[in-house]
């Protein structure tokens, strides 16, 4: 295997994708200061930029060209981009890449405006790839965007659906469904397809890859998983959120499998709950009630009110209304209980035995995707994507 | 000009367009529930459906046959409901065509991501387009979606600018550049040109149907500000719900411009201020803390509080900490003073003028676009948009 410094070949892909989409935003000067800038405040940040990376690396693998695949990797960056503005104002998310999210420094209507706006700029580069990678290819991208776009969509739903309704006793094939949509399409899968389309791929060679990145994919979400209950604070994201969000992780699905009756009983009330948020009606805590606080305390100091009085309104203020939130005692009765069962080390195994799957297939895929840089960059891709701890 | 109901023509395409937009949406039984029926929830609820009527009657009145135009009409039917559902989100509506908007119904959550995948499946369709009016026709209407969506952004950022720097004094060059990208590209002249293209109309016949449809889009935009101010409450649209939020009107615009300094330094203060919101930190009325106040009246019931006292956190729940939120006073401020400068007729006058220029158009182009009911709906559109109440 070639020697490869994974982080090297991100960071490369990563600055060439940059590049790519700044050279293809519109320069407008009127409306460059008031949106286009802004598209570029999040693909500045430091992050992995995963997709464009093995987009272009497996395009190169298979002898492609980096000229004709950069195009379309840097939109499937920009279009993760845009979600994930999007997803900072749904989740109300202070901080992305260790800098305050696109909302908090602009307003919610701007960010929201400018991740639309990104979504819509993703079509014209891709139009574009008619003229310098031929119609038929340029077509097929755009269906593999679209199809992306539209499992990506049915996976979300799958989850939100199982939150509406509170479904927690799931199994492992249930929730690898709903990764494989969700996650494999929009992380692995597309930009895999794509880097093979635009190198010729023949559809027997499209099969075996999107086996690996299906595979690949849904390792990377266990990993994730993992991670998100016990990394270190990485890129803004907040320890045990999933917990807080009750997203289905395969840790709290062997968890609920696992626990007794009483046990999930009481779990299953706890996800119930919603997460408790700075927008929250009745969150008095986080709104800012210190003055109020400030107010009874005076009332009480001058005698206008009894101690016992105050008392009952500052617990009011702080507890009252709030039943139906997650409390830190709440998530920290679901993380007992995944420690009690070995949820951490269940889901480690699993996570292995996707990522081994994913090397068996690429090692199958051999005669026809040889040696070379690109090729080791998928291959540590692999061991990465179990491995990491970001 | 041959017989034609405007009220009609727009039902009958409406009906056509729902029915196309069903015919096209993924049938997977395991997602219909969960994803496909919601995107039919905001298209089903009545509405006048201008975007696809317009497409429809162009292309039919240029020759084109309702086959060949109604899957791109469709189309920009399900973009315009998915940008509703986002918006409601965005502002906080609580209804939409008389009923509930999709978040109230489902969850934010769910609302946005039905919203997402809706735009993604608007690709699909326009992908097929080339199987049924070929390659070079599909990929204008593309194009003309791509510079659709970019048009409304922009006309979007130069607004939400405004907001941000406080910026009012403006004239109605201004004013008429940023509808022309926000409303005109989106509601007018991409449905025109999609028709018209579709119907195989020349380069200098689009120049001209462009131009009609950029000037209505004007007016229909003067006449909506007009109509937000004067309109008994219809389609679930609130009363003067632009100046709480603080659009840059045609009103509003011009009578900044005729106000006193004085007059319009206190608008600025006003116009500087938040709208109320239900989920905004602080705004205890809104946020259900009715039992706060029965708490406090219980307590000074009890002996346990002075009146005094309990007026005082009463007072505190009430007002406090919303000196930068716009009040019923500060809103009928801005009506008194657009009452007292004419506003509302000075916008009547303007918003006719500019259908005048529309209808002068649509005349000048009677060699080539001649009489039908398709062409009929177009010149009554004029009026509809000018004179409608809703």
């Amino acid at each position: 295997m070639p020697d490869l410094d994974l982080t090297s070949y991100l960071r490369e892909s990563r600055e060439l994708v940059v590049q790519e989409i700044t050279s293809f935003l519109p320069r407008d000067p009127r409306s460059r200061a008031i949106l286009y800038d802004l598209m570029l405040d999040y693909p500045l940040r430091s992050a992995k930029a995963l997709r464009p990376a093995l987009c272009i690396a497996t395009c190169r693998a298979l002898g492609g060209h980096l000229e004709s695949v950069l195009r379309s990797a840097a939109v499937l960056e920009l279009y993760h981009n845009a979600f994930l503005i999007h997803d900072d104002v749904e989740d109300g998310s202070e901080h992305r890449r260790d800098a305050p999210t696109l909302h908090r420094r602009y307003g919610v209507a701007i960010a929201v405006n400018v991740g639309d706006a990104m979504l819509a700029l993703t079509l014209e580069p891709l139009l574009d790839n008619m003229r310098t990678i031929g119609m038929g290819k340029a077509l097929r991208i755009l269906r593999a965007v679209a199809r992306m776009a539209r499992e990506s969509a049915e996976g979300q739903a799958i989850e939100l659906d199982w939150i509406r309704h509170g479904l927690w006793t799931l199994r492992d094939a249930d929730y690898v469904r709903m990764v494989y949509k969700k996650t494999s399409w929009y992380t692995f899968i597309t930009p895999t397809i794509i880097g093979a389309v635009i190198a010729h791929a023949d559809e027997a060679r499209l099969v075996v890859l999107r086996k690996f990145a299906s595979l690949l994919g849904v390792a990377f979400q266990m990993q994730d998983d993992i991670l998100n209950l016990t990394a270190e604070r990485a890129y803004g994201k907040e320890i045990g959120g999933d917990l807080w969000e009750g997203k289905h992780t395969v840790l709290l699905l062997h968890m609920m499998r696992s626990a007794t009756a009483a046990e999930r009983e009481r779990a299953r009330a706890i996800l119930r709950k919603r997460r408790p948020d700075t927008r929250d009606p009745g969150g008095h805590a986080a709104l800012g009630d210190g003055a109020l606080r400030e107010l009874v305390a005076e009332l009480h100091a001058r005698g206008d009110m009894t101690r016992a009085a105050a008392d009952a309104i500052t617990r009011h203020i702080a507890v009252s209304p709030r039943s139906d939130v997650k409390t830190p005692e709440d998530v920290a009765f679901l993380v007992a209980l995944m420690e009690r069962y070995g949820s951490v080390a269940y889901a480690t195994e699993i996570a292995q035995r996707w990522a081994r799957k994913a090397r068996a297939v690429l090692e199958a895929a051999r005669p026809w995707l040889e040696d070379s840089v690109h090729r080791a960059f998928m291959e540590q891709l692999v061991d990465f994507v179990v491995e990491r701890g970001y």
